[in-house]
C-alpha cells in the first residue's frame, strides 16, 4: 500500500498523536527522563496502514498498543528530527492539532539544545507539554 | 480554508463515519424510514473543517452533537448519490471503513430503486446495516 503525502497529513489530522513523556529517570544526567513521541492508534482490522505509515516514514515501530489496538509509534531524537518534524512542517495539519505539532517540534529541538539536561530547560519542556493534546482542548489554547 | 482531495480521504478514514439509520415511522409507506448518512464529529475547536467539508461537498449541515463535539453531516437521497458517492466511489477510502462506504453505498443505490418500499427490500437493508462499523469490526469481517 502506498500513501499520497496528503491522505497522510489528513490521517493524522484525524487519527495521529503528538505527546511528550515526562519521567524520572535516575539514569539520565537531570534524573528526569524526556520522551518525545508521534503515534498512530488504529484497529487490528487496519494495521496495514500502520505498516505502510512506518514504510514512509521509514522509522518507527509497529506494535499491540491494548486490545485489539495497535500502534505505530515514533521514537527517538533522529528520526524525529530527521524525518517526522520536515514532514509535518512541509505539509500543514489542518486541524488544531497542528498546535500540539508546533509544540512537539519546540521540544524535539529544545532536547536538540541539549536543554533536557538543565533545570530550566525541563521546567521549560513541563511547560509546553501541559499545554498539549486534552489539556489544550481544555484549557482552550 | 480549502481542502485537498486526499487529504479529506485521509480525514474521513479516520474520522467520517457511513451510517444507515432504521427507524419506525407510520407516515412512510412500508412503515419504515431508511436513513443513510455520512457523519463527521470534531471537537468545536475544529469546527471549521466542518465548514470546509460542507463547503467541500456543497451540501449537509453543520450541528451540535452533543458537549463541545460538533458534526458534519450529510443526509438525504440527491445529496448522498449526487456528491458523497461519487467522490468516495473515485477517491478510495485506504481503512476498512471502505467496506462500510461500499454497503452504504449499495443502501443509498436500494433506496433509488425504491427497495425500502418492499419488505423483501428492508429486509435486505436490515441485513447490511448489521454488518456496518462496529458491528463489522466485532464480527471481523
Amino acid at each position: 500500500m502506498n500513501l499520497e503525502v496528503q491522505w497522510i497529513v489528513g490521517f493524522v489530522d484525524g487519527e495521529g498523536c503528538f505527546h511528550v513523556a515526562i519521567n524520572n529517570n535516575q539514569a539520565t544526567k537531570s534524573g528526569i527522563q524526556i520522551q518525545p513521541e508521534f503515534s498512530v492508534v488504529q484497529h487490528q482490522q487496519d494495521i496495514q496502514i500502520l505498516y505502510a505509515l512506518k514504510k514512509y516514514f521509514q522509522c518507527g515501530q509497529v506494535g499491540q498498543n491494548h486490545g485489539e489496538r495497535y500502534m505505530f509509534r515514533v521514537r527517538g531524537q533522529e528520526n524525529l528530527r530527521d524525518r517526522i518534524l520536515p514532514f509535518f512542517e512541509k505539509h500543514k495539519l489542518k486541524t488544531k492539532k497542528r498546535i500540539d505539532f508546533e509544540k512537539f517540534r519546540d521540544v524535539v529541538r529544545m532536547v536538540e539544545k541539549g536543554d533536557r539536561l538543565t533545570e530550566d530547560g525541563v521546567k521549560k519542556i513541563r511547560a509546553i507539554q501541559k499545554t498539549m493534546n486534552r489539556k489544550r482542548e481544555k484549557s482552550k489554547i
